[in-house]
This record gives C-alpha cells, structure tokens and sequence, in this order.
C-alpha cells in the first residue's frame, strides 16, 4: 500500500486547479493534510476580496488529500461551508482538517480555515465516499 | 437605482476570479442570473476530473449576481453542495438558479447545474446577507 | 415486492415518534408521500412557537417514507434545513418531498413545509443511503 | 441582564417539546448548555431506532439554550445534521455545544451528541441569528 505522501504527491501533481490557485502542502500525516494559499489578485471578486470559491476550494482539495491517504481512492459527495469574514488580497490562509468520522464507505471531516492572524475565516464541512480501489 | 444588467455588468467586470475560471453570463433577471463556464485541463483534479471548486465556484458566482440584482449589496454567508455526478474535461456547465426565499436582511437560493446532456451534476443552496448598502 | 402503500403503512405503525407528534399521511406514491401536522402545545418551545425539532421531525418522517417506496430499505445519513417564519401554535403544517438524485446506494430529496396560508416555512434537504435489503 | 442560570431556567420551563422528550440539563455556562436525553419507546421510528428528529431536537435545544445564555434573544435559522449511527431504544444522549464564532447578529454553534458508550452519534450545526431584545 502507498504512504500517505505518495498519495499526497501523485494527486498534488496531477491537481492542475490547485496549482492554479497556487496551494501548497504545508503538511501530511495519515488522515491529515494541511494546506496553504496566498490570495492573489486573480482570486478577488466582484467586491475586490476573495472569491467565495477560494477558501472552498483551499478546503475541497484539504478534504480529497486528507481523505484519501488511508490508502482507498474516496471522493467528495457532500460539503457546506460558513463565511465569518472577508479574506483580502494579500492574505495568507491555512486549512487544517479534522477527521470526526470514518466508516467503512463513508467518512466525514471538519475543515477550518485561519488566516495569517489566526482569525477563523471559514468553517467547512465535508463527506466523503470511500471506494475499495487501493491507490 | 441601478438596473440588474448594470449591477450584473458591473460586479463581472471586477471579479478577477470568475474571468480566470472562464464563467460567462448567459442571461439577466431581476432575482436571477444563469451562468456557462466549459471544464478546462486547468480546472482538473488529482482523478483528472473537474476539481469540486469548478462546480463549486460557479454556483457561488451565480448566487452572488442573482442575489445582488435586486439592488442591494449581498454577500454569501453559508452554502452547502451536493456532486451527484463526475465532470469531466470538456463538459458544458450550466447554472441556473431559484430564489426560495427572500426578506430584508437574508435571502436563499437552490442553483442547479447541469451538464451539456442535462444530467443534473451538482445541487447548491446559499444564504445571503442582505446590507442597506445600494449598488 | 411490496407496494408503496404496504411499505408506508408498516412504516407509519411502527413510527411510535410520528405518532406521538400527530403526523398524518395525506398523499403517498411511488418515491414521494406527502405529510401533514398540526402544532399543539406540546410542540412548543421556550418563545411559545413552534419548536425547530417539529418542522424538522416532520421533513425527516416525509423523507424516510418517501425514499422507502421504491421497495428497498433507506435511511437518513445528512440533512439541513433553514426556517424561513415562526410556525405558531394551531398552525397546520404540510410537507411535500422532491426527489432530486437517486443513484443506486444513496438518494437526495428536497423537502417543503408550507403552512395553512401557503407560505413557505421551512426547506429541508436530506440525503439516504439505500440498502440491498427489500422491504 | 439576566444571568444564564436565569435565562435557561425560563426557557426551559416554557419549552413544552424539550419536556415531552424529556430532556434533561446537565450543564450551564455563559455560551454552552449541556443536556441529556435518555431514548424511550415513545421516541423509535418504524425501523424501531430512535427517529432522527430525536437527536435533532435534542442538538437544537442544546443551540437554543447555549445562544440565548449571553442575554440576547437568539433564533436558529440553518441548521445540518449528520447522522454517524443507530441510537437505539434504552440509548442515553449527551448533547454539547462548541460556539465556533459570534458576531454581532449572528452565531455559528457545532453540537456533538455521544451516546453512553461515548460514541459520536451524530454531529450539528447551527446559525442563530441574535436579535437586540434582552432576555
């Protein structure tokens, strides 16, 4: 069976979305991947802040990475996130994953994201389902 | 007050990140705005599918034009997104989205996206906050 | 195979919770059975209105009923729901079920509950997880 | 102001449907209400399991009581729920909010319910909006 970096590395490098958005791993455990993204003048909105799509995407990839280092290819089936404050061009957010359930064909995680003064910008909440294909 | 194209017109121009995804305006109704983007190489995932922020991004843009129509500036405060299906390079996504439920501070929307057959692929509900602050 | 009246009946006997909140069925057919409630005094909360757990209970008896009907057991893994206006002692409550996807392990439904004067009180959306076993 | 002693003891006293379903408080700080409910026959549904609307109702409460303890009169408007496994008849459940942010008209609670083998049964969330009426 592949290690969790491994399988990070081989997604991460076939993730042409978030080599776009320009996230980078900040670390990898079992179950846990952490993420980072600086928000740039192409993320901003029609508001001139980030785009709604930035932090949820900074929490969709954290979810796939943190979901799928167990070993078995798991996809997203159902996600929500929460909007607590603006996120400003030049800002730096960091996405950490909690793991609060795993079954056999399903698992859920919780997935904050701060931004660099450590403020809880966004709250996401995510399903997964697991296949039984092995990395 | 301003008019939904002129509103609509307006927050397009600025928003960098809906440019960078390739969203384009289908039509414009007070209360509703339907948007296309087609799946691009750079929009793909660590499977090679479209990451969930495509789908994800689109839906939100949708929301935020629909929702700012009526004159007021609104921004999202939670959604939630269901994948039903997988999308692939190339597909055409169409967003399409219905107003539920509006008062003076908040409104809900459902915003259906469906693929060049018309197969359902993604269902997205948002909540807006509604400010006094006009366009 | 059982019809969707023999499934929903067994269901409804059994149902010791629906029974003590006074649902009562109104409509049932296949992938759809539509339910109907009266607010009483033992429905309501510390603001005298109706208490969230009522309108809730309400959709999620409307959605194990209607995912039911086709023939195999299902039950709820995921809900939300918003509330739109107070729902108040005496009101009569009615829940009609949309179902949006169904695949062959899970199904989403769209639920509504309107009240006596038509207005949309509360929109719920659950997702089941459909099993092997027949009813 | 009323202190969150005296608020939570008002409330629950007028809340007939927490006493119907027999909910208990276990705790009461300024911003977090713990409760317990033990599942009785009254509360199975037709697969003779606790009704969902039990844990949900009883996770809605703990929201209720834990956002309106600062002394502002506070009302859920979205909520989700996932259900992680069987609560069955017999089943003792322990509800206990974590307020993940507060503004100044609105907040974000998740809510745990573990039965009495400490088992994560389910896991909530919820938005209040807060009004600026004193309890």
């Amino acid at each position: 069976m592949k290690t969790p970096q491994e399988i990070v590395s081989f997604m991460y490098g076939n993730d042409e979305f978030s080599s776009l958005l320009g996230i980078e791993i900040f670390a990898i455990k079992i179950g846990n991947v952490d993420l980072e993204l600086s928000v740039k003048e192409s993320h901003t909105n029609g508001f001139k802040i980030a785009h709604g799509g930035i932090s949820y995407s900074l929490a969709d990839t954290c979810l796939a990475f943190s979901a799928n280092t167990f070993g078995y290819k798991a996809v997203t089936t159902e996600t929500s996130i929460s909007y607590f404050c603006k996120v400003q061009l030049g800002d730096r957010l960091c996405a950490k994953s909690h793991l609060i359930q795993k079954g056999n064909s399903s698992a859920v995680y919780l997935i904050e994201i701060h931004n660099q003064e450590n403020i809880l910008v966004s709250h996401f909440k995510g399903t997964v389902r697991i296949s039984k294909d092995l990395w």
